[in-house]
């Protein structure tokens, strides 16, 4: 399997690139708020980014997974750490989050062995 | 109005205790299992508060959001750093949140002014 | 507290009648639909309306959860075995369906003590 | 029953305030983008209004309802138009939906009524 | 990349003509109503196909998301109010949306370029 | 197409692994409760199954589909039962199942031709 992760990657910022080119005032301010409730603020973006990898999870979103994945591993969350999100993930949402905890799982495996 | 955080932790206490009586094995471990999700293990249990919190407001459930305010605040979140929590919520989670949003609020300056 | 399974009765006949007045084709059909879903065909009705409980109580609608509640009793569901169907909503649907739990024992208590 | 529209307004407008006075950057912005959604641009407000209704509808959220049918009210669309967008939620959104329909209906009415 | 959209719509007659095929009138009824609450009504076509875009959007289905392009933009609606459309799709919804708003816009691209 | 349910089996199994290697207490304990849901008690395995599966299609999960749809097939359940349960997850869950209902017919004709 060529990484899937690289491929999310590439098809993300190819699609985001397009977005922007759209052109349209209110998706550019969505994006940059998007961007910046993740930065520095009365919480750490490492603290943000790991909220927003749980709402991910329970809300379904395999590429919003992704996407938090590698940001999370970025800002320095452990394995054991990432584990205990997932499981408070896995409970709250139940047995429907099963199939986007293991493309978590893989996500966080194929990023860690780059 | 009579607070109405206080009719909540009194029907939430009345009715999780009827449903320890149903005495469902099956049941009895899931509340067993969501309670041992916010202690402390790799993650703090105030970190997991907040993770906790992101979820039930991007999950839209009020129940779930007052469960957690309290706990947040119990656990020595911050006003600010909790609206930096409900920030993350409201973006992941879009404008249907915002009915959660004024809850969530109102439960917090409910809380906080007891 | 007036039982407040009568009210939602009361209001769900009010309304239905109000929006069969609307007499709009689609949703009248749509309406005929939902109603014939139920009916006996290759399973039994009361098969089948413990899946509509099973899936109101995931998708957390509690007017959903009442309505299936009152017709899986009249259909002859012990308690013990909706105590098992509300156990597979919970494991599906996560800690997010608790207060629907709590709801629907609720519920069952209240008509099971008409 | 006091108009309980009258009382979801005030409240609205109550918790929007509280809201401001937080003073939170980015829950302004969204607050301001989400207005913006609304304004004329490729497609008039009175289109907007009924795509934030139907998908307030598919959603499940009975506050974003009233929003919506009150500003789709204001913009000129008939009874006969809404109902045509409440079917489509209905179809889209399935029985779950029903309960919301019922509300949008009597919302409807109660400010027809006014 | 061979065209997905032509593959989706591929699969999409086949499995709709398999399910015809089951002959179950609870759910050819259902189909019907679906065709049906998209045709000329209170509301036009044109209208209704963008209330399906908006609706499909929210509820994050990018195999609804594609038909409801392909019906927009044959229904005459331009891209610059389709991208409006997808505003209040992301606004609503958040940025939980924005997967599937990169989905739309490269449906869009695809139809647009054949 | 190589049979995509042999290939889903073989990921779930390899991933399901794979986090049993993780050794994360409350998500063995999490598996373990879902695994149980599903045993036999008041209810028969055969009716939770069904239960599960109708779960999984109103929550729209493909991967949660395929998995009830193969418990079900083994437990007994006969097609045009199936297609019974397929009725009520698609009158509850509206159009927006559609998608899920081709994946589902699609799994149910692949696992019969096996």
């Amino acid at each position: 399997m060529a990484d899937r992760l690289v491929k999310f990657e590439q098809y993300r910022h190819r699609m985001n690139s397009r977005i922007d080119d759209i052109d349209h005032l209110g998706i550019k301010r969505f994006f940059n708020l998007d961007t910046k409730a993740y930065e520095r603020g009365a919480l750490s973006p490492k603290t943000k980014e790991l909220l927003g990898l749980v709402a991910s999870m329970v809300l379904r979103c395999n590429d919003c997974i992704d996407y938090h994945i590698l940001q999370c591993v970025d800002a320095g969350w452990t394995d054991e750490e990432l584990y205990e999100a997932f499981n408070v993930a896995l409970v709250v949402g139940g047995s429907i989050v099963i199939p986007h905890l293991r493309h978590a799982v893989e996500s966080l495996d194929l990023y860690r062995s780059r």
